[in-house]
């Protein structure tokens, strides 16, 4: 097993001294080192290396066709995120094609490793853009158009990366040749530890969506507007931030402000403006609704009482996705007794479900902590995870 | 009255085409047009113009030395500030010159227009730098190592424009010689308009400070951490976001949240830290002390309720200042019938007060509203502010 000798490999890229959290947007050096790094690993394996229209990487083994059982995960990181989500799915794909060869397998039909492209969205926004391009679900006009918090186009940005962002948007051609998709992803939160198993399996990822709120008042002197005569709207964003902790408390949902702006944002001002974004997630989609209107209208309330306009717009919504049930018995008749989990996070692996039978599996994370410097998983697991990877790949590709 | 030709020259410079706000920070390229605009309105008077060690700018009517008459404010802004706060006190200045001149005033005493670098600390953080720094309540090795949000020191920045900031330090013959202070300032609050009165004299300037708040708990995933493993900052700054409105109503104080930094700031994350700068003002030391006390105390609750630490520290404390009483006392004579008003609002007459006497003089905002774009003074009250400004500049000056 070179799981830990592959793993070192990759693992200094884009981390940072400070802190040891990992920066690794999309068109950046580090990522341009993170691609680098899987190329070479392609080459090394004897393995045809091709970027599609979108920049997502596909390193082949075995001609490229119909019935290709593709597996792999993405290579950027949300802002000091950790070392494994994402890059554990990459590693642990070469590390199986790696067992799978020792082993004397021969595949039956085309086995892929890929590494797709802003998965997490730090750098544009829209989450899953790689997957989200390759099948249509976003259009190359929108993708383009896409900024980072510099101002940045994305379309500047991959151009700037060498690639060609003219070429961008849906390939039906590729991905109708995928037969099977599975993606292992380090597991997000902290369902398998108690239950005493190193490696689970995908069953659904909850609906989810993104609202951005923004609270228009007025800016002010900080020392000389009296209480009375503020339009403070950072008043109104905190009144959100505690009822978005309530509705999500109450109704077994999760719902989180992680980001932030103050306008202009002098500490001796009140703010002309607060811009903000409510993360919500939940199981069920009556209960991520019920969330989600029970912020708003105690954000609309508070805005109101402060004599601040808000604005809330859904930047992004994600329904349901259930995992193609037949692949998940095959990949569970293989595998034996593994917990079958759904998850709060969202992957490629959910964009893909919309169109390939998609398979995921999870490797267990001892605290649960992920989009951290944190997020830690053991070495065995890791091996754990590529021995079922293995599994499952020979189960799909060789039979 | 030339006061709109000579305001008309200042106002293009470093205004922002959207939204009207100024951002005129500390040796930017606007910061020197601004003061390349001084020099030459200075010379067109054949005022002789230098700079002092810190960078301020002095403009002599008459031979520099002691029981020199000094008037002036300050060029920079706070971000998207408005046109008036310290413009107005130094366009005001060059007209009550040109006034007195035209009135063939002859000055017994040296006269100087002054314009103080860094007064709003927009771009290092410290408020008044040039008059701390030429009284000497900064040294120069603390100014030299404060960083803008950049990184960028201000000893680089000075030097980048141009300054020498190996130089800087206070300069006691300087301040010597200013046998009276006079600050013209557009009102800040709404006191003058409801008593009918164009312009205002200066009784005080509240006690106030600026305290940082540094909440740290733990990243982690919003899709996947449930709320009980949460250890999420942004609730507990909320909580002393509500709690300082509770305060200072309470009070009868001014406290305000203007700028928030949520780190690392992913929308999809829960935050490992939110940083909060609090910024409070009280008539009374002892209101101002209950007030941040009863914040600090409510912010430590809400963390400890969070599993989140909390570290307070002040950053900036001003003691009430109070004004040179006979030198007031003169300034009403020449004026009338005017009120006379404490501010909530520091100004670098409030610096110079521990050293020299000192007065100021307010122009009506007729809404009160400062720190923004929607800053406004009318031009007849401009105009008598600068008929005040010369009457009192030829009672100490020509007599």
């Amino acid at each position: 097993m070179r799981f830990a000798e592959l793993w070192s490999g990759l693992e200094p890229i884009g981390r940072c001294a400070r802190g040891g959290g990992y920066r690794r947007y999309s068109w950046t050096p580090q990522d341009s080192q993170c691609r680098a790094w899987f190329t070479e690993q392609a080459q090394a394996r004897g393995l045809a290396v091709t970027a599609d229209r979108n920049g997502n990487l596909w390193a082949w083994w075995g001609e490229p066709g119909p019935g290709a059982v593709v597996t792999g995960s993405h290579l950027d990181s949300v802002p000091d995120g950790g070392a494994f989500d994402g890059p554990l799915g990459i590693v642990s794909a070469f590390a199986a094609v790696d067992l799978l060869r020792e082993r004397g397998a021969e595949p039956v039909k085309p086995v892929a490793v890929t590494a797709f492209i802003e998965e997490e969205g730090a750098r544009f926004g829209v989450a899953c853009l790689g997957t989200r391009l390759l099948t249509g679900a976003v259009t190359p006009d929108q993708a383009r158009s896409l900024t980072d918090d510099a101002g940045m186009s994305f379309a500047d940005a991959m151009a700037g990366a060498g690639l060609d962002p003219d070429g961008i948007g849906a390939d039906d051609d590729l991905v109708a040749n995928i037969g099977a998709f599975v993606e292992l992803h380090v597991e997000q939160g902290r369902a398998l530890a108690p239950l005493g198993h190193a490696v689970g399996i995908g069953e659904s990822i909850w609906p989810h969506g993104r609202w951005r709120l923004d609270f228009t008042g007025v800016a002010d002197h900080a020392g000389t507007a009296q209480l009375a005569d503020r339009r403070d709207p950072m008043l109104a964003y905190a009144s959100a931030v505690l009822a978005a902790r309530r509705a999500a408390s109450e109704h077994g949902t999760l719902a989180t402000f992680g980001k932030v702006i103050a306008e202009p944002g002098g500490s001796n001002g009140v703010p002309a403006a607060v811009h903000a974004w409510l993360d919500a997630r939940a199981a069920q989609e009556q209960a991520l609704e019920q969330t989600v209107s029970a912020v708003c209208a105690e954000a609309e309330k508070a805005a109101a009482e402060q004599g601040v306009s808000l604005r809330v717009r859904q930047e992004s919504a994600t329904p349901v996705v259930r995992f193609d049930r037949g692949l998940r018995e095959r990949v569970s008749a293989v595998l034996g007794d593994v917990p079958v989990l759904a998850t709060g996070a969202g992957h490629d692996a959910g964009v893909l479900a919309a169109r390939v039978p998609v398979a995921m599996l999870f490797v267990r994370n001892p605290t649960g902590v992920s989009h951290s410097p944190a997020e830690h998983a053991d070495l065995a697991d890791c091996e754990a995870g590529v021995l079922a990877l293995a599994a499952v790949l020979e189960e799909l590709a060789c039979r």
